[in-house]
Formats: structure tokens, sequence, C-alpha cells
């Protein structure tokens, strides 16, 4: 494979919300690094938070974005290993990590200092070469098409491990709030692979179809409901609520609400990041129910391959709409507008 | 043993705050029920809430209150098993559950939809002679000292129960939070009987020197600490901050400290039910630093066996004042005015 | 319902391996049992144990076998909390437990030293109206029909529990050893319903076809495989083996095999109870690949309502043959010769 | 730092059980590496399977041994993370290990196929100037004696491993068998730390006292004992039997043993690799009390920090001797002999 000096990448340059889409360098890996070839990528609400820059995390400039890539390996560092030139891989949000914090070593690479985030503070998969750490990149099955895993290397891997950090075991009932987002649908199909039953909230009758069909052994409408809690726990097969709550766009409202309606001795996990949003629920409530609240971030490496593996075995499909990587801005126009449903994946020029 | 037909107790009337000492019947147990002589009894806030009728649970009236009483078994019905007439036992807040719905099936039997809470919707400890049911009481090895254990029951049996649900482990930190008080000074000597490392959290030089005293390795008083977080950081050995916080007291700033200051992965326990209060943490630090948040109840029937095997093996000191049965009214008055600190026990009349 | 005083049952009268179909007396429940009208009972290897008194456990005498016994609620006494006259229920291998040791306390009901077992220390189900604790009996569904979930009441409950033990997650490989059998079949489905994938062992092209269409992943037949360990670790996705083996049947070659194919850090089950048989495994190995081995007995009544849910939605099939429980002999006979595939079902005369 | 270009080591230079003296070449760390000068090495029953190669396990040839080294970081790789020039460090038995495949990313590196092991398939720490991964060194704290800490990095971190493993919770009891010798002193010491309570099992009155002065709060003499089961029962507090057992000198009586007296549900844990022993227990048994049975091999690196912060709390000690590393062939013979009790320490030509 021969590697090109310069590619087309969409490159934000400074603090002014705007991409530009031009030629660039491609950099060569480092001893512990490889290069993809980037296929394709996804395009995730994060990469608009890098671009406006109003998360209370400082990002590099300039900064090629982008975290949700899938290509093949064309170089790798005398140290990579485990990965080969050929190989189908992922890079996620995790870039790298130092791999040897406290953090690291627990194998929660996510949490460790020094990590490199795709499309933040690394230069991402909005260009047709990234570099990513050899460890951290995900291979992918070669039978996988690499445009409907994009989506998954993110938006998947973070609902599924929610869903895994919420406890619940198979045969036990999870509610999952925006139950037919893009988010909430991958978290239903995850869910119900994993052997759990599904109480879908969200509004509207054409999500309700869509949940059904995806699974949900109930929906709940918000926008119809007069009283969410009760109607919530009335949807549980005892009554009693579900052992799980998945908060796939938290704010406030939705919370406090989960914080009444869950099982006593439930879950309520908390994935997505609006800006300035609290999670708040009443003390009395919260101790004499034994309540867990937790935030769960994006998966680490393992949790990586598990959801690529659910997918691979056919389980999850997530629907999305190919463009050309040139065409970055305009999805973002669409985003800020609210108007995208499912996900949108660039297609790198070849 | 004879068991007299009348007996003397502090008796709440009617919903007047007001508890009146007299004498009263003496029940007999039912067949799964034992009759305990009771020969002390701690005084607990939960009491005093209990008299106010302050919570948003509804309590029984006429009321005996109290659950913090050490006896002796005097009686007991023909399904009693495990428990035998001249035993030494202790009736707990958990005066009996239904042992058999879903919650009491997994040993969780506090948040039985059935419990009977002693001294609240069932007759308590502030009687000479209380029943319970057989499979709650809590056996008492005889060498131990009755007044002693009074307070250990729910205060003790709570605090422990909060470090086992924090996941703590030994040589991990646990912040405690009111540190220097009755429930936080039982808390550091379980953390430490359990290999836990202490930061404890207060106001003051007086509770610095008892913090120190009970072997916490560091000291953190929020009434000089310009940046609390921070310093609570910088009191753990490497300054990432303690891998779990117990809330004795919770409010609502010191409950929003403890989410800055937890260690990444960690979790904050709250235990303490004030009436009104609310949890609230920013959501994009719960979830980039994957933080949990649990309400922590009183303990099960296997947590109050374990709470009070560590005080039989002498590890768990509280100190304690006895004054007689007749008394209670001055004891609420002196704890409506803040005016108690460690806890008050009631003896009974011989 | 009025209850008549006598009933048609199957009595082992003494030691001589032979059941006596017979009138005997209907007995009244005491104030923490129910009477149960049995409709339908399995017929599991366990009672022939009792029957031929080769365990070293000693049983009562005179005896009626039988422990997966499904029919209604006819009478209560006082002290039976959660189920109802008229409500269908599950009679199982746990007759009752003292729900007051550390092993009841602790949900491990099973391990109780004052267990009753059913058809075995205490009368079962080979009778039209069976005494059980209120506590110990399984609440059954109305649309669940009588004759299909008696077999899931022990088998079903006993590999559902084994594979909870096992520790494996949704998407991970168990190896079902003894897969084509009576308890391997359901272990399958519970398996697939669980989230998990499936490595079948058992012989023969028959067998083959049956795992095969119950989901199994892929097939190794121990009658052809010249190396299983080898063939068992190709046969899963990775070629590092099972994460966890279910050996429904435990004898000593496929137990060794087991400790050899399954994956380092994985768990070997052991479930069923060949007399005089032993477990072992070379410690070298064991210590190197840190693996866990585990004896699993029958579930505790949590596990016993999660595998009657999994049947009652439709997730387990388990195929049967009923006869009239006057032909218990019979049946006897055919299990002593092999003969039997898939289940008896026995049902009580009207 | 001036680093030589030769050093002083002990080397097996073939396959003649001998090792020699003599002064080899000071490598170059790569990239991820680390250069540690050894200033004490601790003899390991290990490293003389590695000179006699009697365990299944291909070892390099020729060898430098050691796997228990402290010392001084004295250079480092560009890659080279979370430690610096000048750092106390210590090389374990995991020398290095991928960081990339399953049971990396999982935080079991001992089980990595790739794993380079310290003295056994890399040069170890019997020489002046050691190479290891540098996410594998672990730091020790400056206060640190480098001779006293040595023995822990391989007998102190193993222990620690398998009492983890165990599952034990403070307050819980663990029996030790070989309580007495140098793993066993270590591991009481450990227990007691994380808040276990010990029943120590071992021979003669001379270790009686030393468990006694340990903390045991039981020691059972199996030289004296007539029936070891019943002794160690009734030697726990409730006479049930200890909640784990951790055997550190596996062989098959006393494994068969701890089978029998460990309580229900109890785990036993396995550590030490004698050759061609095996675990064997009884199935039934096994089975009906639902006991779990546990290799467990070194610890991963997160455990050696961890056991490294006992030592350095001033919790553990172990006693030692000191001697230069000329005299490594002596060591072995005495080992050979069964004449050491505690450990040999290596100390580094200056």
């Amino acid at each position: 494979m021969s590697i090109p000096k310069t590619q087309w990448a969409q490159v934000l340059e400074r603090d002014d919300g705007k991409v530009v889409y031009k030629e660039i360098p491609v950099r060569e890996p480092g001893p512990d690094e490889v290069l993809v070839n980037i296929k394709y990528s996804g395009v995730c609400h994060t990469d608009l938070h890098a671009v406006k820059g109003d998360w209370p995390l400082p990002r590099k400039l300039p900064l090629v974005g982008g975290h949700e890539g899938a290509g093949v390996v064309v170089a790798k560092g005398a140290l990579a290993t485990g990965i080969e030139v050929g190989d189908h891989a992922g890079v996620k949000w995790l870039n790298g990590s130092c791999l040897a914090c406290e953090f690291c070593r627990k194998s929660d690479e996510p949490l460790c200092a020094e990590a490199l985030l795709s499309g933040y503070t690394a230069d991402g998969t909005f260009q047709q070469y990234c570099i990513a750490k050899a460890a951290h990149v995900s291979k992918i099955p070669k039978h996988v098409a690499l445009d409907a895993i994009a989506p998954v290397l993110c938006a998947g891997v973070t609902v599924y491990k929610g869903l895994k950090e919420s406890g619940a075991r198979p045969g036990e009932t999870v509610a999952i709030v925006g139950a037919g987002g893009g988010l909430g649908s991958l978290a239903q199909q995850y869910a119900k692979a994993m052997g759990l039953r599904i109480v879908a909230i969200d509004g509207g009758e054409e999500k309700r179809s869509m949940c059904e069909a995806l699974g949900a052994e109930a929906y709940v409408d918000f926008t119809k409901s007069t009283d969410l809690v009760k109607d919530v726990q009335k949807a549980t097969p005892d009554g009693l609520g579900p052992h799980a709550v998945l908060l796939v766009a938290v704010s406030e409202l939705p919370f406090q609400q989960a914080a009444h309606y869950v099982r006593s001795r439930g879950t309520i996990v908390a994935i997505g990041l609006p800006a300035n949003a609290f999670l708040k629920a009443p003390v009395f409530n919260t101790v004499v129910r034994m309540i867990t609240i937790k935030g769960s971030y994006v998966g680490n490496r393992q949790d990586g391959d598990e959801a690529i593996d659910f997918f691979a075995r056919g389980l999850i499909k997530a629907p999305f709409k190919t463009v050309p990587l040139s065409e970055l801005g305009k999805v973002y126009e669409l985003m800020e507008q609210g108007k995208i449903a499912g996900r949108y994946v660039l297609e790198m020029p070849h």
C-alpha cells in the first residue's frame, strides 16, 4: 500500500465555529501507533461541541474532528502489537491513554488523565489518514461493512457501556428514556441482545411504532401521560418499576422522574453530556429506596470490542445516511437545527 | 421467668408531639414472634421525627417509639426458630418483614413493602416488653454489655451498611463528612476495622483531636478550608481524592462538594434522612468521571449481625449517657436544641 | 373449594426401593404453610435416588416423593403472605427453610441446615394435596400450562442457577457438556435467552441437529473428536475457549477436559449429583490460568421466580410425556434403564 | 548517573542446573522500557524451578534469574510514562505484557499470552542493571527500605492477590494453610490489615507462637489434630467453618480437607505451583454446599501497587537475611535442602 504525503481533511482552524475542507500532510505513526486509512466516519453531537467549544474541557487547535472512524491499517510502529497492516480497524473517542496509571491499570482508560481524545485533543477521523495508539484501535472483522459500523464506534459503545454499568441482568427490565432517538434505538437493540426487557419512553406515535418494532415490551408516551411515574411502573411486569433506567439525553425533569419510578435498589445511568445540566434527586426517596445514580462515559477498550462483536453478529442495525467528507459543514447545520434522525456517515474521498 | 401483665412505657398518644410515661399492657407474641424484655434502648434522631411526624411516611398512633433496644428474650411463638428464651437480643428499626417478596428474597428486607418499623409502624423499644418478629431480632453474645450495644443497633448498623455499600476495599480511602458526630465517630471505627483509610471532614479543633484519636489519617476542617475540594484531594495519599465518601448527614452543599472531590469512578453514599433535602450534581462531571451516588438505608439482618460482631470483638466504642426511661421527654428537648454529643441510652425500670 | 380428607399418593413405605399407590390422609397446613392441590408433577433423577437411598443424606420414611409439582393453592395458614387461595403455585425441592440463619439471611436458602426437601425429608408432590412453606412456593402466572411448567420447577431452575453462577455475561460463550440431554436442552434455551453464545458438547448426529435447532453456535461431538480440548477451543469465536462451562452431568473425564479448554479466568460450574464422583484438576494449570471451579445446587426462591418468568414469556420449551400418577413405578423402571429422553410428567387423578 | 557498560550477574548458561557469577553487558532500554539499577533482589522458589527446568513452561537460555528486584530507575525510553529516572522501582515476575489483548484489556496482565516473565522468559533481577517494561515496574515510595520490600514484590503480592480473589470481606474468617511459612506469615499480615479474621493451620508449637503473635485468632496444629475438619470448623466463631481458605502450598490432602471444612458457599484459593499436584474434591459435597475452588496466580499491576502500599504503611514485616549476589548458589542449596525460614535477599555489588 502506498501512502500519500497529503490528504483531504476537515479542519477547525481557529475558534470560529467553522470547518475548512483542505489538504493537509499525512503523519507517520510513532513506535506505539498505527496509521489508519479511514474509509468512513460517523458524525456525533460531540463533534459539534468541539467545533463550538462549549464544553468545560479545552480542545486542540487547529483540529481535525471526528471519533467514529472505520478503515484499514496502512502502517504501524515497531511496538504496535495485536494489530497488523491490512487489518480493519476503528478509531474511537479514546485515541490513546498512558496504560500505566491507576485508571488504566484498572481498565478504566477513559478516566486516564493523559487520555488523548480523537477529534478533540488529538486529530480525529475527518481525514483520510488518522493516527491512533495501536493498543486503542478496535479490530473490526472483515465481513463487517465499514460504513455501517462507524456510528457503533461511539454511539453503540456508549449505550452498551451504559447498559453494562446499569447492572441489569438478563430477564430484568430497563427503561430507556429517549428510546426513539439515535442513541435510544441502539440502546434498545443492545438491551434486547443482552436478554433485557425494555420499557421505551419517548414522545409520539411514530416513535411508538419504531420502539415496538425494535422489541420494546411497553412504550410510554411522555407527551400523553398525565402521570409518567405511575405509567412507567405500570408498564413493568410486576408494577414495581424498571430495575434500571438509561437516560440517553440527560436533562433535569426526566432525571427526577426516573428517581421516582425506578424500582427500589435500582440504578439510573446517565449518559450524554448536555452543557450545564444537573442531576437532582430527593434525599429521602433515594435513601429509603436505596437508589443508585451513576454517570457512564464512553466504554473502555474491552467494551468497544464487545459492542463491535454484537454488531458483527448481526444483532444491531443503526440507520445512517452517507455523504462525502466535504459536506461536513452541512451536517453540522442540520444537527444544530435538530433535523437529524439516525446518524450521518461521511465517506472519505478515494 | 414470670412475665407481668402490665409494664411501663413512653407513649405518643396523639399527634401532639408529646410522649406520656404510663403503664400499658404487655402483649403476647404471635407464632412467629418473640417477646423481648428490653433492658436498654438508645434514642435516635428518627425517634424525634416520629414524635414530630415530619417525615413523608405515616406512623402508627398511639405509638411506643424506640428502635435500638437490647434485652432478653422471655417468650417466643411456636414457629420462632434460631432464637431461644434466655437469649440476649436486639430489636432494630426493622421489626419485621414479609420474608417472601422480591426484596426479602434478595436480602433487602428494609425495602419490603410490608416491613414493620419499630417505634414507627409497630410499637418499639421505649417499653419494658417489646414484640418483634423472631427472624428479625439480632442475637447478642452474652459477654456484651446491653447498654453499650444499644446505639449500635441502629446507628452502628447504618454506618456499617453505608461503608459496605460504598464498595471501598481494604487499603482504599473513604472520606467521612461529619466525622466528629455520633454517626461519624462510629463510621470511623467501622472503617478502620474494615481496613479502610480515613479522611475525616468536620469543623473545629476539638473534633480534629477526636478524629485523629479514632485513627483518621487526615482531618479537613471545613470551617477553615478555603478550597475544600482541593484540600480533601490533597489529604489522600496520591492526591486523586477518596475512593468513597460517606455523608452521614446529607445536606446540599457537602453533597455537591463530594461530587467534586471524590476520586473518578468513586462512590458517594448518602445516609441520614434530613427532610426536604436534595442531592444535586453536575451531569458533565458525574458522567466523564463515572461517579456513583447511592442512598443507603438501614442494614438488612445480616448487616445487623455483622455490625454487632465487630462491636462484640471490642473494635467499636460508642460513648453514651444513661438516663431512666421516664426521662425520654428531656432527651428529646436536648436533641431538639442540638445539645447532644454521643448517644443517650434509656434504662428500663426493673 | 372443598378439600377431601383422603387422597391418592405414591408412597415409599420402607427401604425396599418400591413405591405403593394408595390412599393417604390430606394434611392441614400450619400457620406458615399452604396446601397445594397438585395437578402435575415432573419426575426427576433425584426421585430415583430417594427411592434407592444411595445418597449420603438420610431421607424420611414413609415418604411421598416428588419435587416438581404444579397446582392450585387450596388452603393457607394465618401467617402465609404473598400468596392467596386460588393462586397457581409450584412446589420445588426446597419445601421450606428457617429464613433466619446466615444462609437464609444471605438468600442462600438451599444451604439452610433446617431446609425441608420435598420428596426427601418432607412429603412431596406425588400426591394430590401437598404441604409446603408459603414463603417457598413459587407463584405461577395463570396463563402458564401446569403440565408444561412442572419440569421447569427443578430442572429448569437448576440449570438457570448454574448459568447465573457461571458469571458469564451476555455475548460471552458457555460450553454445555451434555447439551443434548434433558438438562442440557433446557440449559441451552436459558443460555440463549440470557444473551449467551453456546458451544454444545454431546455425542451423535441426532443431538447435533437438536442442539443446532436450539441455537447452539457450534456442536462438538465427543464420540468423533480426537482432541476434544482443541476442538472446543476452536469452536469459540476467538479460539481462546469458552468463558464458562456448564457440566450438567458431572463425571471425572469431562470435568478434567473442561479444566483444559475453558478460557483462562473462566469458570466451570458443576451441577448434577452422581454418587461418588470427584472433581480433579491439575494445580499448575488451574493456578496460572486462574480458573474457577464451582458447585451449583438448586436455585434459591428468587432464582425460581426468575426461571419461571423466562418460561412464562415463552422462551423455554421442555418436551415431556404425561402419564397418570399410578404409573410412577414404570417411569422409574425406564429411568433406571436409561430409556428416558425428555421428562415424564405425572398427572394427578381428578 | 553514569551507567557502566558491563555489570555483575548470576547466569544460568545452559540446562545444567548451575548459575555462574560473571560480568555481562548492560543493555539499553527500548522506547517503552526502563533500566533499573537493582539494589536488592529476593530469591523465590520459582527461581529454583527455573534453574532446574522442571515446570511445564519453557524458559530462556542463557538466563539471568530473579523477579523480586528493588532499585532505582537510571534510564528510560521515550514512551515510558508515569515513571522517572531517579524513582525507586520494583521489578516483578511480570516483566511486561502486550497491554492490548483481551486479558490485558481486562486487567489480567498475568494471563497475557505475550507476557514476559522476569528471570524466566526475560533476564531478571540477579544482575545490577535490569530491563523491564515501564508500564510494569512498580513505583516504590522513597521512605521504604529496598532490601525489606524485595520479597514483597512476589511473595507479598501473590498472597495479597490470593486474599482478594477469595472474596472474603472484612470481619469474615480465612483459614491459611501453611500459615507459619514464609508465604503464610505474609498472608496472615495482609489478612489482618484487610480486616479479616484468621485461623492459622500449621504444625508445631513454634509455629503456634509465631501465628498467635501475628494475630491469628486460632491455631490448628495438623500434627496433633485427630480430626482436622472438625477442629478447623470449631475454631471459627460460629462453628460453620471459614469463609475462605488460602492454600499457600497446595498438595492433595490439605486441599481435600479444605473442601470439607470450608463454610458452605465458601471459597478455596490455591496459590503455589507444586509440580504434578492435583486438586480433587467430591462432587456431591462441592455441589450441595456450593463451594468455589479457584487458582490464583501472581497479582496484576494494580495488585502490586496495593500490596506495596500496605507494606509502605508499616503493616507488613517480612523477615529476611541478606547475602551478596555472589552467593546465590549457596542459597539455592539451602532452599533445596528445605533449610530456609523466611526469605533470602541478595545485595548487588556497588
